[in-house]
């Protein structure tokens, strides 16, 4: 479980909060002592935004210590409101500390 | 030049025509003899499109002898209509026949 909380620590999830919100939380994550890795995740629409949130990494105060390590996407089933199943993209970004 | 054009072939440009014209565009080409890689290009909104486009792809008709070989982000530097220098992200996912 302390195992869980960890590795959840090292992952900023996408959404419609504004945007540099998420920039620095990969910042302050890559602050944190013994911090090698973060994972950028995002589903559906905010796909593009995860890749925003990357690149805008990569251009800014830290750009020369971080580089990504791997770019994952899947596909994950859910049901929508009116109870039908639906399916929509996933991606996971992990950046890592050079 | 020839060669630039047979590059070109294999290279499915994501936009706001019908989804499924994209995804069609993909299976055309992997159909083709001699095809064994297809990429997918998008930028700025339409990233999360090239990704749904990649999943349906991967879950269709041809899903036994495709999978993704590479995914590949960056930013270009482009002028708006008020001359002002504004950056876009920019994915590229290669498909490769199995």
């Amino acid at each position: 479980m302390a195992e869980n909380r960890k590795e959840d620590e090292n992952v900023v999830f996408i959404g419609s909060k504004p945007f540099m919100n998420y920039v620095r939380a990969v910042e302050v994550q890559f602050g944190r002592d013994g911090c090698k890795e973060v994972i950028v995740k995002a589903r559906g629409k905010f796909i593009s935004r995860a890749v925003d949130v990357e690149q805008v990494v990569k251009h800014g105060p830290i750009r020369n210590s971080v580089s990504t390590k791997n770019i994952k996407t899947d596909s994950e089933e859910f049901e929508n409101k009116e109870g039908r199943k639906v399916n929509v993209s996933t991606v996971e970004i992990t950046l890592e500390k050079k």
